[in-house]
């Protein structure tokens, strides 16, 4: 595919690698050598060796064929070193500097455009972070690693307009434990834009689903659409749309500097192109991390199975909203259920195995509920404050998978849960740390499979 | 006050007292042990000592006047123990025992409800967890510490009729760091109800916050919001109703045997009387800590500064549909802004101090922008991932403290966020992980100045 330079190059020059240790053309060049596999060329006036590596005065001096030039200069010096990379049919470049369109020098980002226009050169940015791989370890992140974290491998794949927002969706996501694909920031979008990023990410085996961060479509609102419907027909593509107020609407002009239409406009054409919706930045990783782990379920009757009531009303209270069925256990299976659980455990929906449950309990519990096939989706509540609910509760509920069936667990607390739900998501299995997160999550994946068969 | 023996006891029966390691009536005794400075009477047939103290077979054996007994044995030994108790002069009790209405057992609760009919003697529960007293050590969760944390000192006072919400709860604010005054789990309320409760707590000097996880009213619709309208003029009641939907209502009586009304008539009721109601599990505590290391802003004007674009945007989005307003700076205020930031900032409002922010260049907007009065209430947020934005900032926005108007900080990421975050809450800032959460959390503040000068 045309774009797989910039995620599996064979090289890299990089344009303002910088003698200044902390200077952003230095931690780009670092952060390189740490992990990336091909040859590395930096690129600077001032040839003497930084890191032990030649440097080199200009893109044209590099003795082999360049894939991947990374530009991180000020921005006035952009357009020529662009050029160069024309010149010496570089295809991908990412151009990191700021000082474009979205301070207002629409000028220059415009010279840029020329340069490239009629050639076989495509840009990602300017004004942007660029790329984290995390196969290939191309990082172009010029943040330091004890501030921004990486993502181990994973199968979701990020597309952010805004730098900000996606330096601290990598650094959460690396402490939560939670794996990427790909990630691009894409910045002011000169040639490259959300859409085409899109189009890209739906036909790369790496990715299994696509979470966006959208200030307005820089590409045209027709191919956009267009391009998410044929790709959400492969895989969810999950959109934060920032900027839908009136107000956030000025703020994302500020920012930006596109113009982002009416909130419910969008929304609208997010849900005809089959776009999966998130309304907080919590919910994008949500929804993400559920549809990464989850099989979608094909109904929208859920099961809550809790070993606390309160929990279960408020996950009940959150489905309603949301427009999930709890359906009762049938005669049948509630007559399973009381010859395996306790007189004084809930058998309605929720079931409350109450606060004396274990793991064994959660096992009869869910192995009678999958068989019923009574459910279409499980959500199942474990408040490990109760000493009786341990660690095997984790491969009672891992081993739940074979039954394909999309499972969320809910669960909160300090330490011990924390431990827990860290090893439950190591399993694959979606945790989200309130009911209301939770249920909303499921509805999601509800939601997806409800467009993919209608 | 009447209830104060509950949480400031001299002395302690513990009825049920356990000679065996992890039942219930052992883990109470020894968590009385750690803490509790007044002395502590074991009681249970079997008088072997335990953990080497004097153990007496009943209430009415113990030498001296008792202030609390803990009554933790089978529910059907109960009515007795509790006679006994009534007998000895006990003037509070704490029945934690199950087996009551909660189980359709109302009969057995009925003949508890009559042996202190007429007495002095007042009960917490039955079927509940008892009370947490940071200052007092007074501590009858019987879940182990490593399981459920117990938060250290603090003015947030919580009332939870679901013990696993409860002690969630404790657990998830241990973990986070934010102290709690009393905790009270009351269970089935065979005589106090969360309306008394919510009394005691109103006149109670630790309590800033009273938070309520409630499924039912247990007293009179009628007495409930009379008591919560004289309590809300002077403290803030922050109020998660479970159960609001049909099928909530449903998943509410088989759990607590409570009868939930429809939620339109609870919501309505809340705000006549003054109560600040949270819509999950998750705002509770947001709106909790938020409520308790704030002052109320005097007007609806939010100030959002921001070293992200996108952050700053979402927070927009939300400022809008809470009702706040963003009101940009005055030509006054702009120019001063002016001479103070780089040309590249942003001065509107989101005030975007862009990814080079430094610690400075917060001080310098925060001082400027509050000297103005264009404000009511500020939210700050600070993306750590970024290296120019050290621990000074910390100093920097505790420092804003002294001009006494609500500032909630937005922050989230990986090691180093929660370090700075922690640190911040230590201090007394309000730190949220998202900027929807944060900006409904200042929306909560404002609705409560609202209702009290309305």
């Amino acid at each position: 595919m045309p774009f797989d330079k910039f995620f599996r190059p064979k090289n890299v020059a990089i344009i303002g690698a910088s003698h200044s240790e902390g200077k952003i053309g230095y931690i780009i060049l670092k952060s390189f050598m740490d992990g990336f596999k091909g040859d590395i060329y930096p690129i600077n006036p001032n040839t003497e060796p930084i890191l032990g590596k030649r440097v080199y005065p200009n893109v044209l001096d590099i003795p082999d064929k360049v894939d991947l030039a990374v530009i991180s200069i000020p921005a006035k010096g952009v357009p020529e070193a662009l050029a160069d990379c024309v010149e010496k049919g570089v295809e991908v470049v990412i151009i990191i500097s700021g000082g474009f369109s979205e301070i207002g020098n629409k000028h220059l980002e415009e010279e840029c455009r020329k340069i490239i226009s009629g050639t076989k050169t495509r840009v990602i940015g300017p004004n942007c972070l660029g790329i984290y791989d995390s196969s290939s370890s191309v990082d172009t992140i010029f943040l330091p690693k004890e501030r921004c974290g990486r993502p181990g491998k994973g199968d979701i794949s990020f597309v952010s307009q805004s730098g900000a927002v996606g330096s601290t969706m990598l650094d959460w996501l690396a402490e939560q434990g939670t794996g990427i694909g790909k990630f691009i920031s894409y910045g002011n979008a000169m040639d490259i834009t959300e859409t085409d990023l899109i189009e890209y990410l739906g036909e790369d085996r790496d990715t299994r689903v696509i979470a966006v961060y959208l200030e307005g479509i820089k590409d045209s609102g027709k191919r956009f659409i267009e391009v998410c419907r044929r790709v959400s027909r492969k895989k969810p593509i999950i959109v934060l749309k920032a900027g839908k107020s009136e107000k956030g609407k000025k703020a994302v002009s500020s920012h930006t500097g596109s113009l982002a239409g009416s909130g419910n406009i969008y929304s609208g054409a997010f849900k005809q192109a089959g776009l999966i919706e998130a309304e907080t930045w919590e919910e994008l990783f949500d929804f993400a991390r559920t549809f990464s782990s989850q099989p979608l379920p094909r109904g929208k009757r859920l099961l809550i199975v809790t070993d606390g009531g309160g929990f279960g009303v408020l996950a009940t209270d959150e489905a309603e909203r949301a427009g999930l069925e709890l359906p009762e256990p049938s005669k049948e299976l509630k007559k399973r259920l009381k010859d395996i659980l306790p007189d004084y455990t809930v058998k309605n929906n929720p079931i409350d195995l109450t606060g004396d449950a274990d793991a064994e309990r959660y096992r009869l519990t869910l192995e009678e509920t999958v068989k019923s096939k009574e459910f279409d989706a499980f959500l199942i509540i474990t408040l490990f404050q109760v000493p009786t609910l341990g660690e095997d509760v984790v491969d009672c509920i891992t081993a739940m998978k074979k039954h394909n069936r999309p499972i969320v667990v809910c669960s909160t607390g300090g330490e011990f849960s924390e431990r827990m739900n860290k090893r439950l998501m190591a399993n694959g299995v979606a945790v989200l740390p309130s009911p209301e997160r939770a249920v909303k999550a499921l509805s999601a994946l509800h939601r997806y499979w409800k467009y993919l068969t209608s």
